[in-house]
């Protein structure tokens, strides 16, 4: 069910069976010469939904803006401050707890968007842990799609090295599923790969400013071939994702570590 | 032109042609017991996305989220603080005017966001008026769609005193007319008709708190016949708004006065 | 009864009758080569004042500062950032509350104010709604003076469409009864007048930044023919709007609608 | 001058002989049985006023909000979160300095000011040393009025141990002197008396909590025996004030050390 | 060089050779029944001196606080918000850069301080990559002390899975070896072991409110058999941990990939 | 007992005969050509360790950083923003407060501390005064150690005028005899003695900006001859200093008045 398609009486209704929710965090930020600049919008939101179908969840609108700082010299990118994103998790999450909600399912499809979002969790239960909330506890599991294992697996075997890191073949190739109208041509050649350490590191999209990233990636691929990308594989990759992610958050429902 | 659509570089040949942004600005909040939760987001995108198509404009996603504490009392609805609403404006807009654009046509679906919006729209011009922003001169036009004075009348012609204020059948015929499958048959009664003077003083949604409020309107519906809506009507609305606001937008670049 | 003026005992006293204040909302800012820079302050203390004496209620200090960043290029100019007012306003309110006070009137001498004004009321319910005050429900009512029926009236009358936007005669000339000793003599031509449409966007003073309004409005005048003011239409206008306000208020008391 | 007395060209012209502002700090505040809630601030205001007009200095308006949370047990106070004052100041200043102002005497009335000016002046120089204000550098001197030396040694004479604290005879009968017609009866004895290490450390308005700081001081006086204050007290404490700040300001523009 | 050991003239001639400095962040919060309160502090400030020496590195003061609220059910625990966290970072960093430093190495002791150090890290590159920073392309790394590879193998080989989570006995055992007269014995048994899915997903300590986290864990200790510290080990994990962030340090310097 | 060096359950065991805490407020900032940057921090972490160890008090972590920005002109220099350092200070304090803590003794090194430590002192009471806060009254002293009267004494024996504002003999000397491999030999003239008045006035450091204060002090002494510093003399002080901190928390602990 999603939340913008609801009314508030199926709502009413819904929290009588779960108090749980799936909310997609996005971003609006370049994906190269090729990828649509909604590519984790995109992705984050659809892996939710069909996941929340799967899984009799509800899905909460997605945040279509993320922190992107590094990517503002490609225009069209928007970026949230990470303080700004906190604060916008907590007004979401604590105005859904007002309504009986207490299990937060983040379906992540940013890197940047993870640190803001554990801090925004922190500070959650920091209100509570202070005596200046008073609701009962929350519980909260933050997931990126492509670190489901069954995602990860896939992606790894159809793109290896060529995966990357930003604009890379798998999210380009959900979006190419999902919008077929808006599939670009890519006979880009691959940009130089990137170290082990570079993706260890740099995971979170932990970048430098945005004239320095610019100079380091000008195309705005981080060591993502995205040419190899192909509708089908999208399709896959969404199926995987979506069936995973539904394991996930009825393993959270029933209080299973993650 | 979407631009969760877009590349990077489509975005840098649109500014070459332009230095105008559509954004619309939504909601997530109950619509009394048959409207979609996601009605204000649902019209403000979907005209801002066919004006956007007239006028040859470019469209930011929509903010989904605003100011709707009244509304608290109805489980589903998500209320940013008016404070948090100013700040994810300031990034949104700091973050284009980086890549070049100047003139922000803001098509708003939320009476409750105007206050936020005026507010973000002063504290970006005050940044250059106090010598703390080094870009040139922003402008900005904020337009409620309902009040583009051709969809005024026509709402008006449509349902006269059963528009109401919240929960509209103009608003919820355009859902119907969008997303036919989340169509649901309302046979409500017309609720207890609002004053000239409870209007205008409301307008910009200034309604009392969650508690007070859902007492004072217990089906969340204020003053509007949601009944009446039809999806020809939202069809029809749909297009009296988009050929209004592309006009609109095309003035605003043309620095008619608004 | 003026709360500057009282003691803390005689406001114990008058909260055992009344649960309700009135707050005056000013400005410091330029009003054209004649008005005065606290025209905004001025108008809106005294009219409170005398509202306050006819209604027995108790009227709260001024804000003499307000959001004003379009005046800036123009010396003597103070501009409170929104969001310093919404803050203002919370403490402000928050201190009353605490009190027992539960009923506040704003009564507005400053477009500017309004946006911050209404953000900052619906922060304090969503306060409340969101479980974060142990106070009861709070109501505002938030009136700009000139926007009494009788005033307003009176004010057409009196100048058409020379009362335009900015340094109104109206409001100059209540400062020319209130404080004869400052009375500039005034015999500058009318200024350029003003749109239908200009006006009612404008409305709240939704101005440029400070570069651009100077530029386009080079004396501070934003259509108003300020020399049309004379002390005695001051005085007439100062009586009208105190009667009004006195009346809102006491309806807004007994819980009329507004 | 007072500034909301005065128009913009006049502002301007001032500019031309000085670059120097006088700001009154008040507070609004329970000041005892008989001390009026705006004492801190008609004192900080007439005082200031006089000054100003023996030293042809520019007065701006005054804040009449101050922090005050320990007086909360005593209705009519209102209280400023000593970070919303700091932030009304940084606007204040910035404001006056885009204008060509530098050299900024606060002239204070009440002792819980003292901190968030303090620390206002300071983020303001931070601004500067970190680079992020393109304006010159500023100059602040912040004056409490009764610690101006000719001041301290009248009202030491006057009143000697049964000055006190708060809702002292000095200011109270400065506001008898000013406003003749608020002058209430005290026939109140004196309070007990505070120890010489109370007086220090709690210099600043360093009190407990609401309910701690009304327990402590039942009637809201601070070893202040308000009865022995007469209006011709006030007269002789306003002029040796007036006379005294007028030097100190006059010190101040010229470089002189405080 | 440590920092507080030096004085201004040192400081300048360092930068002479350097831009670089080290920064420990630290944490006071409980460590289980035997561990101290400031473990994480200790080992990082240790860390950071022994490395700085040998990496001719200036060593900054140690951020002793960081956020643990899920800690506070444990008292002695002091908790900063993470967005605390995040302002003084920004301030801390932006005084060096005003100093002349552009490469920040930060050395962390505390998991909970990872989110919002990455954070604080894109809002200072968000500063300059929306014109708001004067200063050059600033330049991080963040590194836990047991992520270093050598560090990590050896706390591995010493405990296996006894290492745990929380309390560790590699911490604890460094803390034996600093501060000998500090070390309490320890006969606790082994607290429950923990997955290896609850190791990765609480990575940076994400946990839950102080309620459920002490029902969750009694003693404090999260999976970490503390009783096998031994300070031996300590002086080894130290020496491992001093060589191996000496040479990831100079070769951020050297501008090395991570 | 240091906080550092304690369990929890010594903590715990602690609260139950003592609800009170002091905490070391330092600074990082230049003192002088010879003395140590963190001379501030050094000084009140020994005193308050010293005092507790005598009053059986538990000591907290010192809190390094403090609003320095007079001092951004001399590299080495870390500067908080005041606002900062008063959210660190309430989350500081509320932890404690939540594991049981009541009264805070705040053992001060650093004069640009007082202002903003005694705004969070007031912003702490605020939210209890406001109903915000869950917890009991919390009671505060804020103690700068030179103004202890038996030091104040000492140093006035010790160096006379020659103690100076900032890089003080006597802080130096105690930096000597705590650390006496850190010893610079200081052969400095006396630098320009300063007006009691000036003295007066600049207390708690409210100095210019970074530029102008460079350009006031060029060597970062303000009339502070350094070079009287001697070991032996900051053995003397500190004895003393920790002594009259002892009986003061003492009495603090008891009730009396500061």
């Amino acid at each position: 069910m999603v939340l913008h398609h609801a009314t508030w009486p199926e709502v009413e209704a819904y929290l009588r069976r779960s108090r749980g929710i799936v909310i997609p965090l996005g971003s609006t930020e370049q994906h190269g010469p090729t990828g649509l600049i909604g590519t984790d919008s995109i992705t984050a939101e659809t892996i939710a939904r069909e996941a929340g179908a799967l899984a009799d969840a509800l899905v909460g609108p997605t945040l279509t803006l993320g922190p992107a700082q590094f990517n503002l010299g490609f225009p069209g990118t928007v970026c949230l401050r990470p303080t700004t994103m906190i604060q916008v998790l907590l007004d979401y999450v604590q105005s859904l707890a007002r309504g009986g909600f207490r299990k937060f399912y983040l379906l992540n499809g940013h890197g940047g968007n993870l640190a803001p979002a554990w801090c925004a969790i922190q500070e959650l239960h920091a209100d509570r842990s202070l005596g200046r909330s008073g609701s009962e506890s929350l519980d909260f599991r933050l997931r990126s799609w492509w670190d489901l294992p069954e995602v990860n697996a896939l992606r790894q075997q159809l793109y290896g090295v060529g995966e990357g890191m930003h604009a890379t073949p798998s999210e380009i190739a959900i979006t190419q599923h999902v919008l077929p109208a808006q599939h670009r041509p890519d006979t880009l050649p691959a940009p130089p790969g990137l170290s082990p350490a570079f993706l260890k590191f740099h995971a979170g999209d932990n970048h430098l400013d945005a004239d320095a990233h610019r100079a380091q990636f000008p195309d705005g691929r981080v060591g993502s071939h995205s040419g190899l990308a192909q509708p089908a594989h999208g399709q896959a990759l969404l199926q995987a994702a979506a069936q995973a992610a539904a394991r996930d958050y009825a393993a959270f429902l029933a209080g299973d570590p993650a």
